[in-house]
């Protein structure tokens, strides 16, 4: 992304940082399938996108930078050949975003060739890869999967899913992880389940992948989540699962239902849209508002704001509009326009704002710096009062298994309390949900999630936080 | 766009063929600002767009295919200066999608320089080209505007003002037109008003555009719609009014309101939102149906699926989900995968849809044949039935004003009967909304639109309308 | 270009306009051929390249900007049939380059469609456009071919020999100019035969080009150049000669020979290569000097050089080296480079110069820029004398019959005598081929030349020069 | 390379592997200055280019598929910076490109970052990578670079120095390798100098590259090639030189002077382009042919084939023209096209061979097809006899050094004698010059160099030919 573009159009919220997707299915077009598996988690990274097929003898691997779309194109699918395919989206900001970096990886090591996709954030990463640099190896990107290939190629195992068993021991924090070798495609997830992982079926071939609505997409049945310290290993004979570690207690990421996943995916059991609703509903029950309508900040705060209207009662109605067409290459405005009130991403309808008790709903707050913008927007455009309510608690602290937030210097509601957002944000009014709210949702799996986010709560020790953040290599 | 992508995601709507932005404004960056007013104006084609630029000496233009921001860097607004500007985006089809049709055009003759943009359909164009050719005219493009140009040429005329009256008494049909000179910014608009242009003002500076959407993304308040058979005139001396031909009675094109213009745009004084709201609203009354939820057709069903759920009490879901990233170049899948139900554009949410009885809110039906593969996706997902109501009355004949509706031979309501569309759909019900009810939300205006591709009634004579389409000169 | 390539690369040579070719052949893939024609046309023009194809019905078109490799794809040249092609290459400069100027343009008017690709210099063609605007006509391009059809637009002919007769009547100036109709190839040359245009045959197709080395790469054979004022005919009935108007006194462009045309080309009955060894010869004769080498300055003064060498028996010797794989984009050096003598275009060969007396044979000089730095270059690099023989006289007078010589005020031979052109370049000799010495070469016809660049005979009337150039539309 | 590219315009040369470039100057634009060093050596490898800058913390890289022109920009250039740079140009055939093997490559290892650029091959490259993967490396791509980099990770050395004398213990074969560390530039070439690479000063910088081309190109002076054996290291204390390995019998790549080498560089001592003129005088006096004319095979045969004209008094002619604008994305010709003769790289000028004896010399044959046709075109141009001369002996085994010569089944001395070549390629006569003729140019260092190519003597053990293949890790 060129640096014209900038902050002003990334959204003010964390990043997801990766998708993956992987499929075993003979006679089938499996280059073609995982290109639209990625084509539907595109949400989830638009930063590089990449496919590794297996035809039993080698790994054949396209990857580059830029939308699932643009990095492939007909011809270039259609070399591909084999039954097992994985691929991978990677998330966009504008730091060190380099082509080393695009996965699937693929590598040749003593017992033949591997390729890998990974989601997720390993937390001991600095450890591992200063033990594996000490005894010799060498490294070419920043990634995680590049430690746990030469963790993979070190081990003396007797087998993939034994070197997988003693990776999970070694590594800690949280991944999803697709391997492709010449033959099989395997699948593990981390203990706790941090990042979403799920599977599905096809006919005779199998599907994994970040999110259901990726297997839905292909015209695959979703059978089930992959559970947490599970490894699976998909081939010509089928499906088998091996327990890699013991399953720990759940830490599945409630962002993904907050914010990342897609609405129309089921997640460990809850389908995100229905959560998001049930958000809205809540917050409207624990802060009820005067007001004459609810409307969005869209997409991501729409369904909450749906909830919200229905259970308050308050009409519904779209007072902010988003264009469409925001692309990765657009032009920033001059600090000029921006004053005289170019809007490129979100435009008030001025005849639904018009003297209006607005309750404007998002689903989190992480800078504050577009919400600020947003309420003053709505206020130009007539708003009488403007009360901003968030369907998620105050994110307070850093993630370190696999999103992106900012830095915790960066997170508004670390740095102040709530009253004086409110007045930064000038709105009239500022409500979080409360995370026993947020919980109860998930009731009576309320302590399935992880939400140090919100409160510091870390499931996995991460002993040196600024050493194991993302540029630590580079 | 490759062939590869073809119909299947194209969407089964009419098509508008263009979209219009001028500014007048010494001292502002009018390139930069024509380029976010063309970028909120996208929706209104795709295929290609341009930016012509005055200095008081000559017209610099760039233009090219793709979208605004494809078309243009930072670099190439850079180089332009001057104080007026024209911009101009076309739609997008797999037909004759040629460069030289990109507008703006840009001319030289006896008098100086002129630039052009236009959004409409001249429907006198075969005959006027056939004057013209006669006495020694040649054409480059299929373009009403190099024809506009050519009789503009002719006219002995002493001022532009009055060649371009000479020029509205000549030209019949519709037309939305900016042109610019070395110094001058002109805006014209049909006798009866049938494509959209409205004007704004920026400081001292003027905007015209062809939706408000565009005043408001470039911080411009909304002044008035350039009346029907207006003439305006922007130059460093102010607004100049000519009145080019007595005003008719009015024929808006109503399928703006209904799905060509943006939600937040309000076109001759009614707001696009909220009429699509009251067409739902309009349609739950006069077609109840006994359902368990309502859902939309995303995006352009949304807010008539709104307006029926809030009439009708029946709840509003989201039932289907978009993916927001098909792009141009996406790779169609084969028929084995459409058998095995890959789906690329549209997901449905079973969470939602299970034993439901469905009411699917649409704007429009055109050919029939994406509703057909949405019922079935429906039905697939669990839903009982499906009702299909749509927030207007059947498309039964062509437009020959500036929309690219499909040939009247493959417009299904003007094939079959009602109820074997609804056989043809596999619906259980189908429901269209009436021309009455419709027309009522306008009240007292009832009568200020064009109608014509609901019963016929074409308000400038289209004498063979055969000759008159687009491919007419190619 | 980019601007950061700028001056360095370019050489300080005059630039010729364009290349034309075309072909009528039915069965045979003709747009392919044209590739392959413009191929070999490539060093007359690197700005554009386009072709167009008639198959009867209509006429294809494909250009851009950019060398001929650049321009099409193999898809794209399949997309054309067709038994009739034109091609054109334009020439680069950094000045008024615009993908509107790309040729051939093709226009609808009266009587059908016209493709026309044009090679020379329209002297009157001011006055022309002027009366054409003052009638109505609109231009959207610089082109003279812009005027040509236009003009034949006007005519009220029987026929396109008719029009074309006409046409001829009313330009001047120089012009090798290819029409396509729907049904036909044409060719038409000027009365005086400025630039050179010649026929081909393959098998029963015909083929017309600037230079018979086009011919050859498509495997026709060489039928005979077509005579000044002649309209040559091609269509399914075979070839129509018709005399356009009355052949006038030849005035071939002599700088051709000189440096435009390739080695391997025949031009009006005598070899490119064979005549530019003569030069180097009949410079050896008027001056012998005192040397130990002659060099050349590649490739343009190698022919001569040889020649030189040959007549004087002092040894040839390879003393600057090439670089083959400059191209368009190249990075220009900073100002601090080029003093630390970063040479990216032609590097010295040390061992060939130590200590020798050079005579530098080069074809010839128009700034003067290059040579100076070249004469500094071979000083570097140990020449113990450098003495510059150029293989024409002095340019001293502008073009305009389709070169584009820099403005007189640029020529060195226009502003300084001998002696201080010289000394400017720090040559220790500096030595001109004579006119009569150059013309001698092609005895018995030495008056069939245009030598207007040397001694100001301009052979058509030259009425406002200023006016005439290149941007006057612009 | 597109495939329809393919065979027709790919020389039937051997193909030379890389060139490399490096250069450590403060305060210089080192980055800017490899690039134009890369460009002067691009003609070496036109597949992928790159550039790695080191700033005294890290090493930032750019590289891409492509021509140096093409792979990097103004802008990325400006945005390295730091005092030490290595480029690297990879040679283009339709084999194994990928992405992944464009250098130089740059990695994180235990005591920093480190990044190469290597031309050469390593002969024991299969063993080494079995040993190091057999305790746990892996690899990503099948270059020597990631070995080499693999190997200086393990070795428990108290300096790169020290890691590379053990690396130069270990490693066997061709190889003339840079090395970027943070803070410094080293070069190593093998004990046999397989490789050229020189060393040259630019005030107060060094340079090292493959050819002295390059030093003249960014104006440095040369200094003296690095001697066989040697490791030098060049940082911010100056030049500092290691002997790595006893320098052994020096092997010089002979090739280089007989067609890779650009005519302007001096190698080892010897002057390309004068070597190349010995060689056509040498082959003159071996074999004197009664001929009218000598021509060459232009451009590699130009040389020689003065030298030929020379020392036999038989005029020399440019008989063949070149096209200088053949490109990588050049559209192949049909069969059909093929057969009626379209010619797309070289044109035979009929004035010149018209009824002649010709001699037409070129510097190898590999495969013989181009020959044969070359012939067929002389005669088909007129010429009356056509004797070839080749100014090498002919080439029979292949290369294990870094040249890809093609298999030996493919050479076609390897298969038939010489008058079975002669018949095959239809000349009236075909001589090789002799070896010894060859090696009597360097007299007195006729044993300086690898003749493997032509008698099978290799210097280097090359203990699996098979196995040491380009594409055994692919």
């Amino acid at each position: 992304m060129s640096n014209e573009v900038a902050n002003l159009l990334l959204p003010d919220k964390p990043v997801e940082e990766c998708g993956v997707f992987g499929i075993y299915g003979a006679g089938l077009d499996v280059a073609r399938l995982t290109y639209y598996g990625l084509h539907a988690l595109q949400h989830r990274g638009q930063e590089s996108a990449g496919i590794a097929v297996a035809d039993g003898r080698q790994i054949q691997l396209h990857k580059g930078m830029g939308l699932v779309t643009e990095v492939f194109t007909g011809q270039q699918l259609e070399q591909f050949c084999g039954p097992a395919a994985i691929g991978h989206v990677r998330y966009s900001t504008t730091g060190a975003s380099q082509p080393l970096n695009a996965q699937p990886l693929v590598f040749r090591y003593a017992k033949g060739m591997l390729g890998l996709a990974h989601n997720g954030n390993i937390t001991n990463i600095t450890e591992l890869r200063a033990q594996l640099a000490a005894t010799g190896s060498v490294f070419q990107s920043s990634t995680d999967s590049e430690v746990v290939v030469n963790l993979i190629a070190r081990y003396n195992a007797n087998s993939l899913e034994e070197a997988l068993m003693k990776c999970m021991i070694d590594v800690k924090g949280a991944y999803s992880l697709l391997i492709l070798t010449e033959n099989a495609l395997y699948a593990a997830r981390d203990p706790h389940g941090f990042r979403p992982l799920c599977l599905g079926r096809l006919g005779d071939a199998y599907v994994v992948a970040s999110e259901s609505c990726a297997l839905t997409t292909v015209g695959a049945a979703f059978l089930r989540d992959i559970e947490p310290g599970e490894i699976i290993r998909i081939d010509q004979s089928g499906l088998t699962v091996t327990r890699g570690l013991t399953a720990q207690q759940p830490a599945h990421c409630i962002f993904e239902y907050i914010y990342f996943a897609r609405p129309d995916s089921t997640l460990d059991g809850f389908n995100v849209n229905l959560v998001r609703r049930e958000m809205g509903r809540q917050l409207a029950r624990e802060y009820p508002v005067a007001a004459d309508i609810v409307i969005a900040v869209p997409d991501s705060g729409t369904a909450a704001a749906r909830g919200y209207a229905e259970e308050s009662g308050i009409p519904f109605e779209e007072g902010l509009m988003k264009n469409r067409y925001v692309g990765r290459t657009f032009i920033q405005p001059t600090q000029a326009m921006r004053e005289i009130g170019v809007k490129l991403k979100l435009n008030p309808i001025r005849e639904v704002l018009q003297d209006k008790r607005v309750v404007m709903v998002d689903d989190s707050i992480v800078r504050g710096t577009t919400s600020q913008k947003l309420v003053a927007m709505l206020r130009q455009a007539g708003a009488r009062e403007v009360h901003l309510c968030i369907s998620s608690p105050p994110v307070r602290r850093s993630c370190y298994y696999g999103i992106d937030t900012s830095d915790e210097q960066e997170l508004i509601a670390a740095k102040l309390p709530l009253e004086e957002i409110r007045r930064n944000i000038d709105a009239d009014g500022l409500h979080y949900l409360s995370l026993e709210g947020l919980l109860d949702i998930f009731a009576p799996r309320q302590n399935h999630f992880c939400t140090a986010c919100f409160n510091g709560h870390y499931p996995v020790e991460v002993a040196k936080p600024k050493e194991s953040g993302k540029y630590s290599l580079e």
